[in-house]
């Protein structure tokens, strides 16, 4: 079975609406069915379209499928950059498995908008020759969370954790236990 | 001496100019004076404001002061992202030492627009839990520009790297000798 539908998956970037690009903006007001999380921010809601569809949405993909009617745009909304931790990967995997032909329009993940905002380039002549973004998640589903900060402890490279506040000290000393000197400088944003 | 002038370093992202963010577009359309640089399309140049002064720009950052009028809006357009591998940061260090103070605009960088076109989520879960981007410049200024590679060949994890196709075969060598699978799958994108 193959739907009839324009399927787009909408990086909306961080909190700042005045961060989603023109192209993410015009799929938004295109819409009439959009699709949401807790990510997205109102103030990208509000720029919804007044006869779209708005459908809160967690995580469960199979609600997609309910609302794929013929000819109709859906967007799925998703805060940052759609596939970077935004599970939009697999998002696309089980629409096109069901046949649905899905457009990802990108959008600024989190550690470039506060970069900007903080003034911390991520790669810097003679500092930092590349920039590595991870999260405190388990690719592995193993008992330590914190296992990929064992390859990450690297000082030549900016290190950027979308992770939760609260792993930040046993991050912290992973990453020294692993070679990182006690004063990398380091930010903590939340 | 400090001086007294709105002064914005904004990413362009790729070459697409609908990957521009609102933010970008109100700034580039508010400046009295753009410079920009080779990797800055001209769709994104023809946005600019009748009365603007438009400079081409070969990162010869000193040329900035040369233009500093009193309180003009004086924008430096970057292509992708200006703090990943834009040197944005040398700039900024530049301009903060004359007593300028800048705002940074974030931008797509090259990686989350490829992603975006071609479906290649850069996390993905099972797959890989992190992302790393590097170029093949030194930061060292070395004689090998692969040293980096050295550490970068991690299953799992993806690793873009933005450098010269020319340096394709050297890397995937490289790649390869320190334990990346030779089935591992990879893209190379002009």
């Amino acid at each position: 079975m193959v739907f009839n539908l324009n399927m787009f998956l909408v990086g909306t970037g961080p909190s700042d609406p005045e961060l989603l690009t023109i192209k993410a903006l015009k799929v938004i007001q295109s819409a009439d069915l959009l699709l949401y999380d807790i990510l997205v921010s109102n103030d990208v809601l509000n720029m919804v379209g007044p006869d779209a569809k708005l459908l809160g949405y967690n995580s469960r993909t199979q609600l997609l499928l309910s609302f794929a009617e013929a000819g109709a745009t859906v967007v799925r909304l998703k805060g940052g950059d759609p596939l970077v931790f935004g599970r939009g990967g697999e998002e696309m995997d089980f629409l096109q498995q069901q046949g649905i032909e899905v457009k990802v329009v990108p959008g600024i993940t989190a550690a470039s908008r506060i970069a900007a905002e903080l003034g911390i380039p991520l790669t810097h002549r003679g500092v930092a020759n590349s920039v590595r973004f991870l999260t405190d998640h388990s690719q592995k589903g193993g008992t330590d969370p914190l296992f990929v900060a064992e390859n990450a402890a690297d000082p030549d490279s900016t290190l950027v954790v979308y992770m939760e506040l609260a792993t930040l000290h046993s991050l912290a000393s992973k990453l020294m236990c692993h070679g990182l000197p006690p004063d990398t400088p380091a930010a903590a944003i939340e």
